[in-house]
């Protein structure tokens, strides 16, 4: 075959697909694709299961689900005239595949099953799938491009190297790729490196939007085979936009570079089958093309993190139908930082913040839980539990038999507090929100059924000093102390017994942060974290506590995760563990 | 090589090992060996990651964990001498692997590569292991026996087969293989069909007790190649067992049979490898060998999941370090299952029952909560939470604004109790059971942070009807009304507003139970459900309330795993889900 170097524009639907919503998704993929046809592009690549949402999870185990998802791929094939669309979906065969659809002329032209599963991490794809087992291209006015799914692209090798050698001037990449802190940049790197070793443009379209405890950040990109940006999506948004490509150019660099030529000749010699040609497809070719599209701008640490945690919370609340939110507003920086969030995510009007003091509650804190939710215009309620706390002293006295007060009566006022928010949410409907953060939560410095109540850990992944970056962001953004300054400097307290001080019991947070992150998020041991340069006794004592509050943690809400590591599906311990006990 | 015939004398050793708890099963097999030489043993076999605990999960992915376990099995090596012991144990060489190390003259003689890694269910080994490749066997006074780790078994091809047809004539098993009601049984009947299949005496070593929500029933057994079980250790005890075998049965077996013949010769034209022998060791001979075992009676079915439940409670409670429980005693049928099996794991001076009365609890079940604690001989505390309601009602009187009493109020009650019993917790440091049953779980029968309050759900995978069986069960194996006949007869109800009756919302337990199975257990459709013989509004209903309660049975606490599909690792579903919505 003679490959043809007709410029292309090629559309990246960056869509925000919810899981399971099967007609909701047909429907954006429907949009999308009209869409880019009305903008002039050739070609329009959706992202991974674009059509099921991503992950589906067990719902893949049934077929009522898998075979609904096909139907409506045959119905969205349907607007596929004029243009090329790449959809992702389960595809049910002799097994379950995840698949990408090539709709063209109104029908599924060809489907590619992706080849590498990941099966690490928050995935669990060879729970569900059978892997696919070839490379595999299409044409599209007798320009070659390789398909690749997510995880594939990742790989260095096949199947993106053996479509390359086949011939493909194009590789796209269907991808649900959940974020991380910095993972946008890392992404972006890997696929500059991916077009410049295949020689080839790469044209990446990511899901975007939150799902339980993942968030994909979008980031959609063309990357040409010199390794320059063509175009970038913007982040934590549903975008489509349109990018010229010239496959010549790959064509050109490929005569010149005898790397390439080698590289060809070695995979012929070698037992390895080309890439399998599924299709050769024609659609009215543009006009004259530029090349390039929009690029927009990545966001810096902070935007991007606040950013996850901005969309991750408003996609948890809209696609589970809930209204209003409620959270227990103390004073203190956490439950500070979670208003900011859920105000950015939802508006004012959908957020209330309830104040309840006890003794122990300083002026000061009730002070500050005042001003926060009036600069954020959100409605406060102050329901004191004072009463409540005697009362429950009564039922407990026969039981307790003069015992001295402990971190029981400390547990009852926090699960006090879970009630009254918990029966706001009954009455109302609301969503509670909570408000831990992940430092609290690696060392169990949280009540279960306490501030641990509610249907949403808005910091559940944010370590404690990150918490104070993000106000302090969160402030300059705004000009003004949005958060007052007390709220920063005063020394992190529960405030459930009379001058309580959480960094008395625990090292101070810069360096909890950094035991925790090792043990976390890199399985360091402790032997390696004193090699690090910290306190043996520290470090022991955190790492017994983080052991420790595994079943706590087993019964916390979800939450987004923003690390390399978070809690939840992505690390897995058991409850029962006697390790380094 | 010549086989040869003369006579083993095997030993089962069936342990529970505790995960994390190195140096503990360390012990435990090397005392388990020692055991095994003194009565007369040529070969002990020990359970699947016996060394490690099972599953380990992502303590697996610490280097520091996966080299202290290598530690240990060194130090183990050394108590096999005049015996041969394999073990199972994660071996990190390129990788990980999860191994069989064949132990022999005190040394580590050779280590054999699970080759099925399972992906499903409750499982995730491809996220931790490399999967061995090569079909293994070692000869142990000249007789050739094969080598399998658990799944390996029961794949019906390689690589026992490959064994088999490269000489082996006995094929041992090591396994971790979780219970679930039915599944020794079925479990069996797998292992006589393989021993006739490869005609090779099959020696099935498994994990017994409990770890988080899998529980392991042990039930290990020899099966000759006649299909013979020749010996069973008991269901939900440690137990070492030894029996005679004949290896030379299997010789005389296959002299006769041509189809063994035939497919020996296939296997040698294949490109397949043939299974390679590790190691030859010899042992000083056995005088005389019996041929045979104690041979354990299989339990009837409700015995079997009852002793799954009390081996799960006992070991989640002990493992974990905790003296003694608390539940709540409503009077109802399910806390009084729970008592009957928190007393029957751990005694009855371990179990403090709480009645909590308020004043919609009948006369009637209080005075049945009585005297279940009575007949169990368990402490019986009568907190009653009439106060606190009147407290409740006072602080949010004004946030709720004159709205007329709802689910709010009753949820709140539920709260109440579950603030009590965790004080009770917190200031005794016991452990807190939740006694709500699958029905409900599925549902969502049941408060959040109220009833589900607590570290382990005694009923968690136990049906309603099943709950109703085994309380039967039990008073006419005691021959006594343990639980009086009223708690039986009474209609099921929450008591938390005047008359309520569980029924009237729901189908009959009866209807209920069974369309929960189908669509939680074997993820049919309404459809496929209604064809069933189910009305379709009953059906519908049930479904949309299963759905709609992921997010509460995701903040559930673990309870023992007995059916084919429990909540938990078993049932993956995404919260945010708009399926059939």
């Amino acid at each position: 075959m003679t490959l043809r170097t007709d410029p292309l524009r090629v559309a990246l639907a960056q869509l925000n697909a919810t899981v399971g919503d099967i007609e909701g998704n047909a429907r954006k993929i429907r949009d999308s694709i009209a869409r880019a046809r009305d903008e002039g592009a050739q070609l329009v690549v959706l992202p991974e299961l674009a059509l099921s949402g991503y992950p589906p999870e067990d719902l893949l185990l049934k077929t009522s689900f898998v075979d609904a998802v096909g139907e409506a791929l045959r119905d969205v094939a349907g607007e596929a005239r004029d243009i090329v669309a790449l959809v992702g979906f389960p595809e049910r065969r002799d097994d379950v595949y995840n698949a990408a659809a090539v709709l063209a002329d109104g029908k599924v032209a060809a489907v590619y099953h992706k080849v590498y599963l990941p099966n690490y991490g928050v995935f669990d794809e060879q729970r569900y799938f059978q892997a696919g087992t070839d490379a595999a291209l299409f044409e599209l006015n007798g320009v070659a491009i390789g398909l690749t799914i997510c995880e594939d692209i990742w790989e260095p090798g096949p199947p993106a190297t053996t479509a390359a050698l086949s011939g493909a001037q194009v590789i796209v990449n269907l991808s649900a790729s959940p974020y991380h802190a910095g993972k946008p940049l890392e992404r972006e790197e890997m696929l500059v490196q991916r077009a410049r070793d295949n020689l080839a443009t790469v044209v990446f379209c990511n899901l975007v939007g939150g799902q339980d405890e993942l968030v994909f950040d979008g980031c959609s990109s063309v990357v040409d085979q010199d390794g320059e940006v063509l175009a970038r999506a913007p982040q934590f948004e549903e975008a489509l936009i349109v990018c010229g490509i010239d496959p010549g150019a790959a064509v050109a660099a490929r005569l010149r570079d005898a790397r390439h030529r080698n590289a060809v000749r070695r995979e012929r010699e070698s037992d390895s089958p080309p890439a399998r040609t599924l299709a050769s497809v024609s659609v009215p070719a543009p006009g004259s093309v530029e090349v390039g599209g929009p690029v927009a701008e990545p966001m810096d640490e902070d935007r991007e993190i606040y950013s996850a945690l901005v969309t991750g919370l408003r996609d948890y609340v809209d696609k589970n139908g809930f209204e209003h939110v409620v959270l227990a507003l103390s004073g203190g920086i956490d439950s500070a930082l979670a208003a900011l969030i859920a105000v950015a995510a939802l508006g004012p009007e959908r957020v209330t913040c309830v104040s309840m003091p006890s003794p122990y509650s300083s002026e000061g804190t009730r002070a500050d839980a005042r001003a926060i939710a009036q600069n954020l215009g959100a409605e406060l309620l102050e329901l004191p539990i004072d009463g409540l706390m005697k009362v429950y002293d009564g039922v407990l006295e026969a039981a307790f038999d003069g015992r001295e007060p402990d971190i029981t009566e400390e547990n009852l006022q926090a699960r006090m507090r879970g009630n009254i928010v918990m029966a706001l949410s009954n009455k109302f409907g609301w969503l509670v929100l909570t408000t831990g953060n992940k430092s609290e939560m690696s060392v169990g410095y949280a009540t279960l059924y306490g501030d641990m109540a509610g249907g949403f850990g808005v910091l559940k992944d944010v370590f404690k000093g990150r918490v104070y970056r993000l106000v302090r962001w969160r402030n300059e953004q705004e000009g003004r102390e949005l958060v007052p300054a007390s709220v920063l400097e005063r020394p992190p307290s529960a405030e459930l017994r009379y001058e309580q001080r959480d960094d008395e019991s625990l090292p101070a947070y810069e360096v909890l942060d950094a035991i925790l992150a090792a043990y976390v998020e890199e399985d360091l041991d402790a032997d390696q974290i004193v090699r690090e340069g910290h306190d043996r006794e520290d470090v022991e004592r955190v790492i017994r506590m983080v052991d420790l509050a595994e079943y706590k943690r087993r019964q916390a809400p979800p939450g987004i995760k923003i690390s390399t590591r978070a809690f939840g599906r992505d690390r897995r311990l058991p409850i029962t563990n006697r390790f380094g006990r």
